[in-house]
């Protein structure tokens, strides 16, 4: 099905008006979401609407938090998200960011006590919108094995790097840090195809091309799979991400990490409170005159676009550029939704009260 | 041959010191090289000694540079390296990204002008000396293609990240953004040894096991090896080390990057000056108290050191501890060089008529 965006955006703020969000985080959070959608990353749109519902039946997730800096010094913060949706929690914290940047050329904000805060690229281009480079990185329910281990211990772990270009969209820099990502694998699940080797492990460690490993006790790999290809780089990385969103500011870390399902109870005994992140705001003119930088970074981009390839009827491809193309084309097309998520809407359509999804 | 760190020390400020470096930049710069050799990373330390004295020759290394900050604000900065050995002015931009960071809570350096900086656990490591977490990157000559391409566009490009510990020592990731350092490919090289597949591909775009296809047009390949691994990931992140590092601050980036080898003359269109590097600081106490940060850090290390592993005898390793128990046993025992390394040391001690090594 296929759905008019400015009708998607109004039901997805409606619901979260029904869950008692304010006017103005409904807005926001549903502008979250429908980026996500936007950009073709319909894992982290509105096919997560209705866990968001769930985590705020069972009181995981605050509809009316009062977010605020509980410390901080001219260019650092951090934030606590007082058990709000990390929808709104993670844009209050980039706004802090950019401010602090304004003043002194860079921020950085660390916070706890947030949920799932959708995709990381939103928040790394509110930085761009004012000519900075944005950075954000969120820990997750714990899904990945370090090196060597058979247990999950970290999230796919996100990192976004954002930066802003001159005639070409900005370089979009967004990756899990797990060799594939929850939603690849999701999507393997539901059309019950095999993935590929260095993606899971069982429960044993062994290596599996089964979907539904994860299900029974496997664990996703990180970005690399194994020693020899450099797993431990991977865990490298979302170790980072984990220590700057979470032992920075108090939030659980590593296996604590409360799960987003709201099926799975948090673990019993917290080291902090909710799921952490962490934003930042650097100036670009800081560094270099805005125009000089962007024409370099036109530059730049010029020359891999124009990179002889393997094959040559695939280009290289520019971080972000794919989801900018689907912007611009679900923008005006729609955003095609598929059954089971249409389905889900309006199931949560009828608790709320609500009109369903049309085309 | 097992060398005393304190006679490879004297030698090797020698050597800086022949070649018209100060005294303070020839004890800094060995202290650089050394600590590389002390922590085991060997293809970074005196190994490189002669390949600095080469470019020195070529007039590409200035023994005395003006190393200066150019631009700034109060959190940021551009230091241009005036040609100097990257092993002395990496710590000098690191050195204003930690005085930032006592004013403002954090401070970010782009460096522009250099040359190879050594490891750069060494640069971010300065930062938790201070409680500060380190960041540290560099671009470096082109060896990777990016996922499609058949071209060698992007260099094996480090990040690092460090933070500071309380009984442990600090954690410390610092990978290559390839799927595998050069390093290690020199070693199978030299060892005439195939390397996994993954590693690397041919002129063509085929992968191949053969260490020397670097040598035929061939190419290193991203973190991630392929597209359904990831190597998209291992692009981006590359391409953010040099866009930080060198669009940034205005040094070469992508394939004009001056090569480290002084026999490959640089780009004769060059878009910058000389190699780039980023580094930053950010104060631990600019987010929540030092001792509640390191005491968490911790317990987040001890959670991941108990996990159990696939293979019993195999525990999870910690980023940096490896370097750590490196260097603790070759500081009380003594720096294990190749011979081919020693001729290439003593090569140079008779060119500057120095006393060879001995143990």
């Amino acid at each position: 099905m296929l759905v008019n965006p400015s009708t998607l955006r109004t039901f997805t703020q409606n619901i979260f008006l029904a869950i008692g969000c304010s006017a103005e985080h409904s807005v926001l959070a549903a502008d979250v979401l429908l980026r996500s959608d936007l950009r073709g990353i319909d894992s982290h749109g509105v096919a997560r609407l209705s866990g968001y519902v769930r985590l705020w039946e069972k009181k995981r997730i605050n509809p009316n938090p009062n977010i605020q800096i509980v410390h901080e010094t001219p260019t650092t913060a951090t934030v606590d998200g007082d058990a709000g949706l990390g929808l709104v929690v993670a844009p209050f914290a980039m706004q802090v960011a950019i401010k602090k940047a304004e003043l002194y050329g860079s921020g950085w904000v660390s916070v706890r006590n947030s949920n799932h805060f959708g995709i990381a690229g939103y928040h790394a281009l509110m930085a761009v919108e004012k000519d900075m480079i944005g950075f954000a990185m969120t820990n997750a329910s714990p899904l990945v094995a370090p090196t060597f281990s058979n247990e999950r211990l970290l999230g796919t772990n996100p990192m976004c790097y954002a930066f802003p270009a001159g005639q070409y969209p900005p370089v979009v820099v967004d990756l899990a840090t797990s060799a594939a990502a929850n939603g690849k694998l999701e999507i393997a699940q539901r059309s019950g195809k095999q993935v590929p080797e260095g993606w899971i492990q069982d429960k044993e460690g062994n290596y599996t091309t089964d979907p539904h490993a994860l299900k029974s006790g496997g664990s996703l790999l990180p970005l690399g799979s194994d020693r020899d290809h450099g797993s431990h780089k991977g865990f490298g990385l979302s170790a980072t991400v984990d220590i700057l969103s979470a032992v920075l500011s108090g939030a659980n870390y590593g296996p604590w990490v409360p799960p987003f399902v709201a099926f799975l109870d948090p673990p019993a005994d917290p080291v902090g409170q909710g799921i952490g992140h962490f934003l930042g705001a650097m100036r670009v003119d800081g560094f270099r005159p805005v125009d000089e930088f962007k024409s370099h970074l036109d530059n730049w981009i010029n020359r891999f676009k124009s990179s002889t390839t393997v094959d040559p009827s695939q280009k290289v491809i520019i971080p972000g550029e794919p989801e900018r193309e689907a912007e611009i084309d679900r923008a005006a097309n729609g955003i095609p939704l598929v059954d089971a998520v249409v389905a889900d809407l309006n199931v949560l359509a009828e608790r709320f009260s609500l009109s369903p999804l049309t085309h």
